[in-house]
């Protein structure tokens, strides 16, 4: 079979096994993003093993005039584009002046998600023999790192993204970012060996940090004439066009020269765009193209790379890292949640929403593998954490939030035109 | 630049050059579908050379998980997709009604179309001092190859798709796969030396056929009921998602199964989505994915993969190559549309409709490489021959049909919601 045919059949494979898995879940009370993880899980190197099928591994080059890339890449780099599309649309669904009105609580929260996960997780590294300098330090590290796309997606499920405690989660993520991203510098500057503090790399970072951010706000006061503008073009979905073009240099922007994350930027890009005219219309064109498509692969591409197989030996650091990351996290976002204002009912949703640590932890993680910090063991450990995380944020997140909010969901669901189906819209 | 954020640059890069030039195309009454493509010839190797960038080309694995692939292979895959979304959408425009009334002139169009260039393109070749046997035919078999998406795109730009003109090109394109995929079995089965005809594989051949449309059609019996349970699914975009996996899948089939090319395919699945109840949602849903991302990246590409600075020595072959595809493929097409019955007038924009080859003439061409039928100095004038093809196609659509086409053009256009603005949806 070429290359191409392989794809569209693993497409197809992916993208019906996202539905009916995300359908089944919601059937038995549960997100529909939780199904489509463990779809990806069954046909992962775990139970099915679906990229090492034979008919998807003896590639033929399509038309002979550009080499083909492996599968598993191309699916890689499509859930790439799914999760910048996801954080797109969570940015375009927050609720600005509710995020204001709760941003002490945010910076609080990030800032106890933080402390708390470095500290325990340096101290179970210890706990198993690893050297606290700087190996430990770093293992806390990657505890810190937050990746709330999961919860973002199941908060617009559940209908809870515009919610105080949706928007304490949505900034949080975003300073607990910024947090991350410098103290991985400092870790990274000590662990390296230098000894001495990086002061000047250090304000570097800020320094960088600082200028997305300005550069951010700054192009995005020209966003409503850019939008109008792309419909004067007159060229078929130039609107959305230009939405896309956006959000990938946000993207490419908070990690090129912010050296945020990826995600940080498409968010910063979709709360833009939701003050620009066409709000609506970008609505209605952006969720065809992120939930039919991209976002099932992304989710179902969390399985896909994961493999439980592996664990073997390091099967009990891998649990403790893993019960660290979700107690240290929930414990430290909702206790200082609380200290900024929160009710302890308020501050635990939070506390849970921002347990899932998504690729950020993936990408700190391989950072250190790459740079000699952490071992091969430690990075496996860190992939089960990941993933761990990710799976139990959705039911946790169900369980936390009152049933009501599960009623006027469908912000997200059926844009696609026409008047929704009295069955379609709803949520169990 | 890790992997992952130079592709969203070359995502950003590609989707803005592709729509700006595509309103520059229609300021100047041509197509957009032209301007795209010429965005790609202006951005690839033959003067910009985008991918070649010292930014594109070192890739530095994203997340240590999986290894990077190269970019050009991932652009020719989202092209890909690009151009089944794009036939899935011109099925869906199909007026099958009209389609049968003309189906007649369609079979002899297809039939012209593929004689005439078949012959001019054997003895073309013998001027050139290769042999008829078989190097000799089997360019003319090149030549025979036709490929519609283009053509598709533009009718469709200019509202001419469900003409009785459009819907013989539309026919006809389908009845040439057909009959180009026998032609090219007997050629090649004659070529390889065997010297005698392959009567069980030519009948294994027109099976498999038979069998693909027996399937799809069959199989078309129960969209309407599995449009209506995707919908029942309660997931977001459950209905797109359907659409999806059965176009891939319907793609697949064709080539897989049916040994055609994989667009013919996704127009039949476009054909019978059509008749299903929900198709205007469908509608609403596909053309945000298709023409903000998928099909920009498609005609780009198609420029990108060009170099006519590799033409060099065969400059005089290429030129009398490209000269005879084009005559000939409009002469035949429309000589024996006229014999079906059209007016000259008539016969000529279906003479001009078929002239682009697209990628299925690369496919014949590189099929005739990989088997050594063919060296590759014929292959790289095959390769000039589609892009010349299928440029000048948009601007003699452009020019054969009635200015009062271009009035009520748009079905393609802003199908994302809102009342279109009034200078939205016109077209120059």
């Amino acid at each position: 079979m070429s290359h191409s045919l392989q794809l569209l059949l693993l497409l197809a494979i992916i993208i019906a096994a996202a539905k009916l898995a995300g359908a089944a879940a919601n059937r038995v009370g549960q997100p529909a993003v939780f199904g489509e993880i463990l779809a990806g899980l069954l046909l992962g190197p775990t139970l099915l093993n679906l990229l090492g099928w034979s008919i998807f591994t003896a590639a033929v080059p399509s038309s002979g005039v550009a080499p083909a890339a492996p599968l598993g890449a191309i699916v890689s780099d499509l859930a790439e584009v799914g999760v910048i599309l996801l954080m797109f649309i969570a940015g375009m669904e927050t609720d600005l002046a509710q995020m204001r009105r709760v941003g002490k609580v945010a910076f609080w929260a990030a800032a106890g998600g933080v402390v708390l996960p470095l500290i325990a997780g340096a101290l179970t590294a210890t706990a198993f023999g690893l050297p606290l300098f700087w190996q430990g330090i770093f293992i806390g590290t990657i505890l810190t790192a937050t990746s709330v796309s999961i919860s973002a997606q199941t908060l617009m499920e559940i209908g809870a993204l515009r919610s105080k405690e949706g928007s304490v989660i949505l900034g949080a993520a975003v300073i607990d970012d910024v947090m991350g991203i410098v103290l991985l510098s400092v870790v990274v500057a000590f662990a390296r060996g230098s000894g001495r503090p990086d002061v000047a790399g250090l304000v570097l970072i800020v320094f960088r940090i600082a200028v997305f951010f300005a550069v951010a706000v700054f192009c995005g006061r020209y966003l409503p004439a850019l939008v109008r503008a792309a419909d004067r073009l007159g060229v078929s979905q130039g609107l959305l066009g230009l939405v896309l073009v956006v959000t990938f240099l946000y993207a490419w922007g908070a990690e090129y020269i912010g050296e945020m994350a990826a995600i940080t930027g498409s968010y910063v890009a979709g709360v833009l765009f939701a003050r620009t005219p066409r709000k609506e219309r970008i609505d209605q064109g952006i969720h065809p193209l992120t939930y039919s498509l991209f976002v099932p692969i992304f989710f179902v591409s969390i399985g896909l790379r994961a493999n439980a197989r592996e664990l073997g030996a390091d099967i009990w650091f891998a649990l403790a890292l893993v019960s660290v990351a979700i107690v240290t996290k929930a414990v430290g976002c909702a206790a200082l949640a609380a200290v900024g204002g929160f009710t302890r009912r308020e501050a635990v949703r939070v506390g849970v929403g921002m347990i899932s640590r998504g690729e950020v932890g993936l990408i700190v993680a391989s950072y250190g593998l790459a740079h000699g910090v952490i071992g091969g063991n430690v990075f496996s450990a860190s992939v089960v954490m990941v993933l761990v995380t990710t799976m139990i944020t959705p039911p946790l997140l169900r369980l936390v939030f009152p049933p009501r909010h599960a009623r006027h969901a469908p912000i997200v669901e059926e844009t696609v035109g026409g008047p929704p189906e009295e069955e379609h819209g709803r949520r169990r």
